[in-house]
């Protein structure tokens, strides 16, 4: 049998060592599972980077996997703690919408996490989540760990709307590393995107056009992109996150 | 039998690749060892913060860990290089205080590892650190490595002084990456932190407060931490390394 | 038999999620495989920082190690994908040079790599390098994953030209995190280093100056380096890649 994969998304940083007392407790109590990365460098709170991160990855992974995501802002408040099974993975963090993608599966159970007496009120991500990604590793089932819980915080990426014209109106719900603006249109390669008072061409891959071009492209999640080839869109349009933009079918100035 | 760990810290960065060259040596000579990443992310050269992230982890790990330490900025000069073995872990390190955390336990050894004349003066991490760690994974005792050493250099967080008043005076330790400030003082739910001309409430957990309000609370290590709820107090109040905090057991006028 | 490493080296950032899709991928397809950090934060598509980076760690890993390799900007467009073998390790990424350290051993073998027609045009890492990756950990062998490619793009650092007075003149080719200047000068532990109109010695170790001081060194891949004791001589002397360098025999006015 291989070993379960644990992986590890917070938004601690590396370099204080909180991350190293977490993998330090999931290291002993799990001794056989593999620790896997996905990241510590999540802007500090910011729950909807987390949970697009989440989107991505967290049905990538073996049946099995156990997903620990620590992006708490409301620690040592009264959120509650969660455990999550859903399509044959297991997450375990704070009940603020982070591990949404996995709550929306129709087969998804949860439940509360008791809080030890003796956890720190600031650090659940060490002494109630790694705790229970551990016990969860090692074959523990769901319904061990705590009650069933119904009322999880489900988070979602807000729905483009369809105008009466035929374009559709969406935003930006991310930038990316390389400066690329995912927004929340459906992907199709054709048709234009305007945004930041410009019209970009949709094209299907940077391929189609010059270095420097500024375009919509289809993204690898199936999301529209605004993009520059070999540039930063999110620098070169001034784009953040809720910015506007409108997929129309044909060219029309803006 | 579980494989044992082999974690690292360093301020080395990334990206250029020095990192992965010291993952290579432990690959190759302990390949049957886990490597753990902790951080490559501290400050360069900064030896007490690493002394700090070092202090929280090393006895998280289980019995048998290896920890591999390199903030070394006296690299190449007449510093000694040490391995020691403490409570039941194994540390790998210069000799310039990083290690302390584990030379206070009673049962500490130590050993000056000599170096081999093949080391690139400017790179121990990789040729003499990291073969001695995959040494001591592989179960090598510590006394064959090296000679014992006595006059191994421990660095200490400086001891609050309690004042006539019944107040204890402290300084900041460090930020964390969520601009908390981290202090000397030993922490106690209840009475004032004066900090940067300020009063402050103490309280158990940010919940007993609104988003934005500054307190001191109870941190997971056991020390007062000057925080914002939600926000970073080190930007709000202009907080660094060696700021004067000091703890009242009643409000008073600053 | 010890499980093969697969290492990641990337530009990727992690906080996106995109190296988790990745793991996901390796830890699906490879269950028995080790996957190693190398790096994720290369600069944005640059291309020679990564390959430097690899120079310095790709044989340093065991024999079967499989290095996967993706600063890739010209995924989508018709740049070759390619695998290497080559040394005993395998590689993996873009035809674009980032695997060139590889690619001038007198053994290396390349296949270039069919793109599977569901993969995202901007995703290569994920739908095209990690399921190539996975299969040579698998033990698949290179020539079943491609056919034979002859014209893989090899990069290397420019050679230093011999001067007629004796000096040889070269230049930085790389800044590491510290701010040592990286030259493409062999390292000899005598002589001067004319660089931004300065002329500094060059020492054995940093021992031998005192704290502040710029020297030339003899770095750990065997160059010499532009360095300031415990200090940023790129800050110091406003060195960036490209900086002319110059090494000279003996000491003259520059």
């Amino acid at each position: 049998m291989t070993a379960r994969c644990i992986t590890l998304l917070t938004d601690f940083g590396t370099a204080d060592g909180y991350v190293g007392e977490v993998k330090g407790v999931l290291a002993t109590l799990a001794p056989g599972a593999v620790i896997v990365d996905i990241s510590h460098d999540v802007r500090p709170q910011d729950i909807d980077g987390a949970r697009l991160a989440v989107a991505r990855y967290w049905r990538r992974f073996p049946p099995g996997t156990v997903h620990l995501v620590v992006v708490d802002p409301g620690v040592g408040s009264g959120r509650a703690a969660i455990a999550v099974a859903s399509g044959d993975r297991l997450l375990v963090g704070p009940d603020n919408g982070v591990l949404s993608p996995a709550l929306f599966a129709v087969d998804a159970q949860v439940v509360a996490l008791p809080v030890p007496p003796n956890a720190a009120p600031t650090f659940h991500g060490r002494d109630v989540f790694a705790p229970v990604a551990a016990q969860l590793a090692n074959g523990v089932p769901l319904h061990e760990l705590g009650d069933a819980w119904h009322s999880a915080i489900r988070r979602r990426t807000p729905e483009p709307t369809k105008r009466q014209d035929g374009a559709v109106q969406g935003e930006v719900i991310t930038i990316d590393r390389f400066g690329n603006a995912v927004t929340n249109l459906y992907a199709r390669a054709d048709g234009w995107l305007e945004v930041a008072s410009t019209m970009l061409p949709v094209v299907r891959t940077y391929a189609e056009v010059e270095t420097g071009t500024r375009v919509g492209v289809v993204g690898s999640t199936g999301l529209l992109e605004v993009a520059v080839r070999n540039g930063n869109a999110s620098h070169d349009l001034h784009l953040s996150r809720g910015a506007m933009v409108v997929w129309h079918p044909s060219r029309r100035s803006s």
